[in-house]
Formats: structure tokens, C-alpha cells, sequence
């Protein structure tokens, strides 16, 4: 056995996705209508394939991996599993810390797991372009990476403030052969709409997934769909493959047991697909504590209801059960874009709803304490969203030491933080405060979610 | 066996690191003073340990690497082993194309295999303090990494127009603890000089070599030392790691023979560092092309006389035996900035002159089409140096198909693109046009060399 990472072989990359519905307790409410009915799946047939909607429908347990799916994955899968051992030695601590490296897929994040598949179901349905809308452009450049190896047209609206500050990220999406707009865009009504209105707004995250759908829908050859990169099951679904992959890893390095994991949370997507095989093992019995990290500045785990809520700000979607901070929150500006999110993935939600798992959140200016130092004793940079789950390892290993026992824990490593470190930047010199959360706001916000539906939080009362 | 990527475990990491020196059958010529006469090593003293001139001047074949160096390469080495299936498949041809990937060291390229040993062996020495200059980053980065894990401080002189046009970088050093400042600046003799002189001046690499020197050997407390990234043979000897690695990881991939070894070449490390060890075997009776590329825009190799030069542009060095375009002559600045340098280490050269390496030459525009036709169909986004490579891979994988001959290509991918999109944006947007080789600059900068003692270009006459 290495003595800082565990490689598998391609052979040994998991044949099936983990479907966490099928073991829930209790299942995750359905989405609704704002008349509070469930909306039915053909709803949903002119934004996604039909394919991906039974599997976002699915409570089969074990789904099968597609080969052509497989092989596109062998490009940078099975992901490294690396031993902490330095942060370790520095923090004098009895645990041992283990990471899944997902910063090593050539766009640098976890996010292409889900973009390659739902690339390969797209095509396979017979749809020749994707649109989608990105944030600070993790999940743009993802899917422009997978675009490109299914031969699929790919159109990414990106929100303009992004699109003006992180120009880097919009060449990656052009090498891949994507195109990329700045949204508000006139190329929608929507986008003209609000274009006239407010000619130098800074654009939304909920704008560009407006864009993105009126686009799609408004094309009627049949051939072009929608993309999400997180928050929907199918997506969840996807990224189990990581957590799959930890778990072969870990026999490998002879743990026969995990007593902590840890990922940050946006919209849920890296936190779940390490995280639900072990959540799994944990209804069935195992004592393994669980946690979803947030940024303080955004808090929908620790600090939003359970509630019905829209996936935009521009309500075009249906109504999902989840944590949420109400979708007109605006969260300030903090450096990880991609945990600025106002809701979470239903079937993330849920799990908390449960108490399987238990949600924690940081400030920024501590996590990028904890990044400076993964980088001086790791090496690597990590992206900012990722630093908010090692803040949370950080603390369980001091906690380890403090109580003088042995334990095991694993993060997942969501990202790098090449395209990002002018936040490293600012911080190291003295430029980043800290921030004020305008909870004034978010009472607003949270408070316009009553005139909505609400799903009942249904709970076994077994954790 | 793996379809798309060669791991190996840790423990066959290569013990001991390969000397080419000790198997060349010419001896490369030795550094001269401006007086035609050798240096004596401790002229050296005052600038680098005395056990690094040691390796500097070493005939061994075979060095043993400290466990010390050993555990630290650990944290990213062995590298992959990857095959390029996709980039085969595009081109239809029958060569089969390894590549060794030192992309995914923490810095992103292969400058830390040897800043590693170089701190490691400062520290031994009992220094305190490394002082470097670096133009794009790369390997002020590198140092900086090193310098943080083996506890040293670190200073790098980066060129300004670097400094101010790739403030990344800058930051990625300073997350590593590094001091990083501007030259010209005003904390050297020279530097103030220079800032007197020519207020405005973006900066050079030669000045900024002045300086780290200047401040190296104006600290007589024997605690600082002055660190080199390239040109020299202690440096080409640390990166053979990279190829004698890849050696057992194509005997794992089941290949017999290699036909084509190829790396791109600024100072000759990162080309030394794979081809070397096959060098060994060309020397030895292996049939093998080995090919070091560069750009058009700074024909060292393919333009240049062999020729006693000045290693930087204010001549404080020694004079060496290199291929050479004369220490003032500035090339067109193209975006791979690794791949300017005036001269080409001289144990790189001397194989030059041996004729067991062939040098070829390519146009930057050529070089981002296949940066591009590579992200396309392999994925990764590479570094404008490393295109300088896969564009000379490409050529020899079509020359393969149009003679009908099944061929193994082996190159080095020194190093990803991540920080360089800038560059791929301007080609892509059309605004990367055709540079002018200043030809006229370039006959003026070789006539200098007539002023300066000639080395006798010396051959065995076997290749």
C-alpha cells in the first residue's frame, strides 16, 4: 500500500450509480405546481430528455453505469484517494485524514462526473445542443468539456459580472468549443426585458437559468435541451461514483471504518456523491457522522426553513422541498461563487430533514485560514468552496486530538483553485474583511416563502 | 494494464538519478572565465552549496536521490503514464503516443522535481535562504513550493512586465511564503542603477539574475544561496526522474521499444529530464529519434551557433558552451515564456553537437492549433510550452500513417495551460497573428559572440 495515495484501476471503476432515494426513510416530497399539486414528469419533457427524468424519478437502488459513459470517465477516473498526512503531522492529530481528489478531471472540479453522463443521455435521446447557465463557470466549462467529447453543441449563458471579472474561465469554454454569452443577453426576451430595464445590472444567477430555459423551450426541433450541473437528483446520482470509488480505496488502505466525512455544500452535488454511500451504510446501522459545510454568508442548512421554494429567482421552475433562504436572497459577494446558492438538492435536504446528516457552516475568512495552511503543509491550493469543508476537517481533527482518539476521516477535495486565487490574493493581503449578512434581507426573503405551498418535514425519529 | 493511464506505486519510485555526463563520448566543455581559462569550482562558493557543485561537476553515472528528496517527491510522483488514445484516434494513425504527465504537481509543471532537491540539498548545507529570479512564474512558483515544505525562506526577482501582467502567480508564491518583488527594483545595486537609467523598463530576465545574485553574495553570512531552474547539469540530472519512470511504465504498457522520444526545450530542463535516460540507450546502440523542439521565434537550437555565451544578459556568469542566439538578443514575445531563453544547457547542447538529439522548430500559431486539436480530443488544456511538443508528436504520429508504420512515440507534457488561457483567448479570437523574427537582432546578438573565447565543437563522429 502507498503511504499518500490509493489509485485504482480502471477495472475497478464502479459499474453502478447509488440511488439514495431508495433508501431514504422517508421520501423526499415531489415537486409541485404553485397550486401545491405534483407536477408530472412531461412537464419537464421540452427541458430534459426523457431519460434523465426517469432517472430523476427513479427509487431504484443500483442504476447501471453506461460503457460509453465508463469510457469517457476512464479520462481521469477513478480519482486518487491521497492520505493528509502532513496536515496531520502539524496538527498533532490521532486521525487520519483521507481526501478524494476530484480537482484532477481536466476542467478541475467534480462537476464533469455528471456533465459527461447527462451529455451521453442527451445524445443518446437524439438531442444535438445543451444549454445551460453558469455562475462563476465551474459548471459552464464542465459541460463544455463533455460537449465537445460527445460531438453535442453546447451554449452557456454566464452571469455578466462573472463574465467581465473571470475571463479565464470563458476562454476554457471556447477551447472545449462552447459558446458563451453574458447574461443578460439580448438574445432572449427575457434577457432584452431586462436588458431595458436595467442596462448595467451585473446579472443573476437566477437570469441566466431563465435565459437558458426560455432558449431551450423556445426551440420546438426537438433537439436541444436544458442542463443542470447540481440541486436535481439525477445530478446527485451522478456524482455517487466518488463516494463508490472512496470506499474500494479505503479497504485498500485497511480502514474498516469511517467515522466522519465531510463535503461543502451549494447546491449539494459534491457533498452528496461522497457522501451517500456512507449515508447509506449509516441507515443501515453504521455510526459515521455526516457533514455538509456552508459558507456563514450563505447559510440555507443551518439557517433557512425546510420549505417549498423555486430553483431560479425568476420562478420558471417548479417547486422544490428543500432548505432554502427564499430565491431572492442575495448573498454577499463572498470568493466561493459556487456556494452561493439560496436552496439545496431536495434529496440533500431531506437527508437533514432525517438527521442523517448535520449541517455546519464557516466564515470565509477562517476558510481561507485553513486553505493557506492545506497549501503550506498538502501543497496543493484548493478551490474556496472546497475550503470550506477543510475548515470542518480541520476542526474534527483538533477535536481528535483534544479527546485522544483515533478516528477516520474523509473530505472530499470538490475542486482546484488555479482560475481562483485572487481571493488567496486579497486575503493574504488584508483586503478581505470580514462581511456583513444582511439578515434584514434574508428575513424578507425567507418570509415571502409563506405565501408558497409547504411540504409537511416528515421524519422517521430513527437518528 | 490500464487502457489510458500507467500508474506506478510509490515504492518503484527510481532510487538514484541518471548522469548523462558520465556516458557522453565528448565531455562537455567546461565554464571559462572571460579569459578563455576553466573556473575553478569554488568560484562558485558564494552562489551555490558546495554538495550542488559537486553534483554540478560529477562524472558518476548513477546518483543516489536522498530518501530526504525521495519522501517529498512522494507528495505528487510517481507521475502518469498516459496514453493519448483520442488524439491517435483523430489522426487515424498507426503510432501509438505515451506522454508523461508533470502537470499535476502542485505548481503544474516539472520545475519542482529539481527545486525539491535543490532546497533540499541548501538545507544540508546548512542554508537558510534561496534567492531566485523567474520570468512567467513558472519556476519562482516551483521554488517557492519547495522552499515552504523544507522550511527555507525564499525571495524571487520576477521580471515586471510578469509581475504586472501575471499577478497569479505572484500570488501563488506568496501563498507558498515566498517574497516576490519586481525587477529592476530598488533593493539592489543594480536594480537602482537600472530604474535610474530606464524608469519605465517592463524588465529582463538577465537583470533580474543580477539582482538575485547581487543580493546572494552581498549576504556574507554564508546563509543564502542563489537558485538556477534550468541551463545547468545538476538541474538536467534531477528532472531524470521523469524518463527513467517512464522507462518502467512502458515495460509495463508491454512496450518493447521506443522510436520517438520528444520534449520542448527553453533552458533543456524538462526535455533532459525524459530524453536522457534514452539518450543512454542511443548511445548504446538503441535505434531512437530524439527530438528537442522550439520555437520559431527563438531558434536557439535550429539558428544559434555552438558557441562560450554568457548564461544571463548582464554578464555575471561564467561563459558556457551552448548553443546560443547571444545573451542580448530579446525574442518576439510569444506567449510561451519558458521557451525564450537566449542559450540551452550545455550538456543538452553538447548531445546537439553529438548528434544523438535532432532540434526542430515550430511557429507559435502551428503550436496553439494543436494546443487546441489536443484539448479537443485529449481533454487537458496544455501549457504554450508543452504545444511546442505535441505539435512535433503530431507530425511524427502523421508520418507514421502516410509510411504505413506502427511507431511508439513517447513525449514529455511538462506542464498544464491553467494559468496561460490568456494566450489561448488571443488565438482563438484571431488577434494572434504572424510575429516578425528579428533577424536582423539575432545576426547582430550571435556577431557579439566573436568577442568572446569559441569552444571546439568536438564529435565522435558516431551519430
Amino acid at each position: 500500500m502507498d503511504d499518500i495515495k490509493i489509485f485504482l484501476s480502471e477495472k475497478d471503476i464502479p459499474r453502478k450509480w447509488y440511488n439514495l432515494a431508495a433508501d431514504l426513510p422517508t421520501a423526499v416530497p415531489p415537486p409541485v405546481g404553485p397550486d401545491g399539486k405534483p407536477i408530472t414528469p412531461e412537464v419537464l419533457a421540452p427541458i430534459f430528455p426523457m431519460n434523465l427524468i426517469e432517472q430523476e424519478v427513479s427509487l431504484k437502488r443500483w442504476i447501471d453505469i453506461p460503457e460509453g459513459i465508463i469510457e469517457i470517465l476512464y479520462r481521469w477516473r477513478p480519482s486518487p484517494l491521497r492520505r493528509a498526512r502532513y496536515l496531520e503531522k502539524y496538527l498533532k492529530t490521532p486521525a487520519r485524514i483521507y481526501y478524494k481528489d476530484e480537482s484532477m478531471s481536466p476542467p478541475g472540479s467534480h462537476k464533469p462526473n455528471t456533465a459527461v453522463a447527462q451529455a451521453w443521455y442527451n445524445k443518446e435521446f437524439g438531442i444535438k445542443k445543451l444549454i445551460t447557465e453558469t455562475g462563476a463557470g465551474q459548471w459552464g466549462s464542465a459541460l463544455a468539456f463533455a460537449c465537445n467529447l460527445l460531438g453535442l453543441e453546447c451554449k452557456v449563458y454566464m452571469v455578466r459580472i462573472s463574465f467581465d471579472q473571470k475571463p479565464l474561465r470563458k476562454s476554457m469554454m471556447k477551447i472545449w468549443g462552447a459558446e458563451c454569452v453574458a447574461s443578460p443577453s439580448d438574445e432572449t426576451e427575457f434577457g432584452r426585458k431586462i436588458l431595458k430595464e436595467m442596462p448595467d445590472t451585473p446579472g443573476s444567477l437566477g437570469i441566466a437559468i431563465s435565459e437558458a430555459i426560455e432558449e431551450t423551450v423556445k426551440d420546438t426541433s426537438g433537439k436541444t435541451r436544458y442542463s443542470l450541473g447540481s440541486v436535481l437528483n439525477h445530478v446527485m446520482l451522478h456524482q455517487t461514483i466518488i463516494g463508490l470509488e472512496a470506499k474500494k480505496q479505503l479497504e485498500i488502505a485497511g480502514e474498516k471504518k469511517v467515522d466522519v466525512v465531510i463535503g461543502c455544500a451549494g447546491g449539494g452535488s459534491n457533498f452528496a456523491g461522497l457522501s451517500f454511500p456512507f449515508v447509506h451504510d449509516k441507515i443501515n446501522g453504521a455510526d459515521i457522522t455526516i457533514i455538509p459545510t456552508e459558507p456563514t454568508a450563505c447559510p440555507t442548512m443551518t439557517k433557512g426553513p425546510f420549505a417549498y421554494d423555486y430553483g431560479d429567482s425568476a420562478c420558471q421552475t417548479p417547486l422544490l422541498a428543500m432548505y432554502t433562504l427564499g430565491h431572492t436572497f442575495v448573498p454577499p459577494p463572498i470568493h466561493a461563487g459556487g456556494l452561493r446558492y439560496h436552496g439545496l438538492a431536495p434529496i440533500v435536504s431531506q437527508a437533514i430533514v432525517e438527521g442523517l446528516i448535520e449541517p455546519r457552516s464557516y466564515h470565509q475568512l477562517q476558510c481561507y485560514e485553513s486553505a493557506i495552511l492545506w497549501a503550506r503543509t498538502e501543497g496543493p491550493l484548493c478551490a474556496p468552496e472546497t475550503s470550506h469543508a477543510i475548515t470542518c476537517v480541520i476542526e474534527e481533527a483538533v477535536k481528535a486530538r483534544e479527546e485522544g482518539k483515533e478516528k477516520v476521516i474523509l473530505f472530499n477535495y470538490s475542486g482546484h483553485g488555479l482560475m481562483d486565487l485572487a481571493g488567496y490574493e486579497k486575503f493574504l493581503s488584508g483586503e478581505l474583511t470580514d462581511y456583513h449578512l444582511p439578515e434584514g434581507e434574508m428575513a424578507k426573503s425567507i418570509g415571502e416563502l409563506d405565501g408558497l405551498p409547504r411540504p409537511a418535514a416528515k421524519k422517521s425519529g430513527k437518528w
